[in-house]
């Protein structure tokens, strides 16, 4: 086994040269006047994996931002690992507040910075190198599928149709994802779950245009004073959700298996001085760990109205709008979570405004079981690089495609990421390790040695 | 008297075209970029007010944007009024919502649509061309000193200091304010009172990075949902506002007074109409012109956090800020209420969130009574040339200067505007009726020959 480190040692600058240029292109898939850069993007995936060995590579059109199909198949008769991943990114903004340009990717302390680093540029292509290095290395004992797609951070719209239409080509005994992240390098843990999302956006309306503050305030609706007390009202004194209904399906997690979440190594003093907090928040009855990983929560992640520039204008809006999204446990369901936000903001209107709310992208949530071949192997795997037993945790992201792999595919999913939770995914200043990305090229091979039985 | 009117007649296309010259430069006081354009506006009031007889004028500069000061002196012993009037601008946007460019002024059905085609360039114009016409009929009967200043809409922050050092040239019987507006032509209306202002900036700040949602949300304070939180409490069920102390000095207007207001022409329907509202909102207890004139309000003038581009973002955001002004009535204080809501909203914050609150400009309320000279001159002024008497008013805008002239130079303050309310004063599409800009150079004279007996 000693081959793949020799390999990866030896081509490891090249290695991350190819992910420097790959976290070069801005193929943010959420604003159209990228759509160039994601086709640019998916071609460079593309060389990538034909460079690695694949034996079939195309790029599938859809009606949003292509998918990069590939594979390497040694022998039908052996278990089939296929790897999901995204090339695409989160917006970078707020761009002032980066330290090194979001697409100008910059190694400082051992890290690359750049958005996508770890969300999951850096992370799907360990993948690719793993497969370069068992193929150089002629120790391939799997057949393995790619499908790396360009819609993950805008809740994949166009994959459900894709998987239902080539149902066979990506037939395989395994999803392996490295989308998530590890407790610490010193703590390796792999994700047993993520949450599923809801998200909509909501527009308040007042009057029919923007008017002086001095003249009509304090006798028409300012959509900002209503929609704040509408976001106000979702939450209450204990930070449970008041939404009607939000908590009906969710699954209570057995006083036993919070009691072993409790066990992780969490501590809360470290992760205040992480964030420059001074406290935490949440709801009541429950610890960090659990109101991350097994309840569901409701986050504004984005407001605005109104005059937001330099200086001050004495304005009384005519719109106030707000992003507010829901992660979702199991049992419960995006359509329905999604289908109750928008009624609460619909309903609670008051008269004297008028409001819209849509549907942004959703997923369902997903939680794998620990006794299933994968997991082992993925365990195992760990073991034999890190030299320690894994850690199972839930956690608090979503990945949308899940539930649909399952349902279609038949199969179990794996979530094998090396990413950590400081990483600054979807934030200004996004990384990833550079001995977390070598790490994971070094650990995946394994999974598939012990996945091949 | 009736050449005023031949020779309005004769150069009216020259006078309106003098105007729109004025309308085309981006006087915005609040924005650095236009610094420059100040100056240029100055420029161009220094050489209309020249050009209109004035035989001194100069341009005085502050360590903001300068002031332009002239004067025509007939004779010491006559009458002297003091025109003040403000030759910046409110900034323009939101941008998309305008139908013609703001600084690129359009004459639609008889009015001129552009930023500051009424607040206040319209407006200050009209007493340059009454000067002109004046003038060159020979008819000036008292000194006009005109005081143009380029800070109103930042809330005058040089003027106390200008008007201190320059009070013997300020020296004055009356100040004339055209900077308000009129019920209606069939209704004419004169402001016996501005309100005054607080405007406060508040940022809260969560972690110290935009985070991701999944990863972090549920467990760290959300800066958006503790502001709408905030926002959400300035306000009872009632509408009344909540700051503690908040109407401590609040002059309570008395019954008759009341019924004078409600038996004013106000239409509540056209007037939700108008705005496209089906309901009007405010402080129980009170009329929606009560709610303007003669109480105090508290309004969110902008809000921002989190992502606010297209599509969807996951964030837990960092940082929110909103911009919040009140409209103070009589007896209340700008300071003390400004106190007052930044302890307020740096005392509510909860732990896991810092709070910054900064004060913007303010303004004490001014109300001006009805027996003084000024106010008969203006009301018979209005009569000459409506053919009827002004009805008095309590307007809701706000005048930041008014009370700072008042004590420094002795005199009283009349409102004697031609806007309207409907004239989107601070809003996209900001207009001036045509008919109203003429008039108003038509009523002007009058007041001069009234104030001077």
């Amino acid at each position: 086994m000693n081959s793949w480190k020799v390999y990866q040692e030896t081509h490891k600058e090249r290695f991350l040269s190819e992910l420097l240029d790959l976290l070069k292109i801005p193929s943010v898939s959420a604003r159209k006047e990228h759509n160039q850069d994601m086709v640019i993007c998916a071609e460079m995936v593309k060389l990538r994996l034909q460079e690695a060995g694949a034996d079939w590579v195309e790029i599938i059109p859809t009606e949003g931002h292509p998918i990069v199909y590939g594979e390497k198949i040694i022998d039908p008769t052996k278990p089939t690992v296929l790897v999901y991943g995204h090339y695409d990114v989160q917006p970078a903004d707020p761009l002032e507040l980066w330290h090194s340009a979001p697409f100008n990717p910059e190694i400082r302390d051992g890290k690359i910075f750049a958005r996508g680093a770890c969300d999951d540029k850096g992370q799907f292509y360990m993948h690719i190198k793993a497969l370069e290095t068992m193929v150089q290395t002629k120790t391939l004992t799997t057949n393995i599928k790619f499908c790396i797609e360009g819609e993950e951070e805008i809740g994949s719209p166009n994959l459900a149709k894709f998987v239902e239409k080539h149902k066979e080509q990506l037939k395989a005994d395994v999803i392996l994802i490295s989308d998530t992240s590890m407790i610490s390098m010193d703590t390796p843990s792999i994700d047993i779950g993520v949450r599923g999302l809801s998200y909509i956006e909501v527009e308040v309306t007042g009057a029919d245009r923007d008017l002086h503050s001095g003249v009509y305030g304090g006798a028409v609706a300012n959509p900002l004073t209503i929609l704040s007390k509408m976001i106000a009202s979702c939450h209450d004194q204990n930070n449970h959700i008041t939404i009607p209904g939000f908590y009906d399906d969710v699954e209570e997690v057995s006083l036993e298996d919070r009691k072993k979440m409790a066990a992780l190594p969490f501590d809360v003093e470290s992760y205040k001085k992480d964030l420059t907090i001074d406290e935490v928040w949440g709801e009541k009855g429950y610890t960090t760990s659990e109101r991350t990983g097994i309840r569901p929560t409701l986050e504004v992640n984005g407001m605005w109205g109104g005059y937001i520039g330099e200086g001050s204008k004495t304005v009384l809006p005519s719109k106030a709008y707000a992003k507010i999204s829901a992660r979702l446990v199991p049992n419960q369901s995006s359509a329905i979570i999604t289908e109750k936000l928008i009624k609460y903001f619909t309903e609670i209107a008051p008269p004297g405004v008028k409001v819209v709310a849509k549907e942004h992208h959703g997923g369902e949530p997903y939680v794998t079981p620990i006794d299933s071949k994968g997991y082992k192997a993925a365990a195992a795997a760990i073991h034999d690089t890190f030299g320690k037993d894994p850690v199972p945790v839930r956690g608090g992201g979503s990945i949308p495609i899940c539930s649909l792999f399952e349902k279609e595919l038949g199969v179990k999913i794996i979530f094998m990421g090396f990413g950590l939770d400081s990483d600054n995914l979807h934030s200004p200043n996004e990384k990833y390790d550079l001995q977390n990305f070598y790490k994971g090229i070094e650990t995946i091979p394994y999974f598939h040695k012990h996945f091949a039985g």
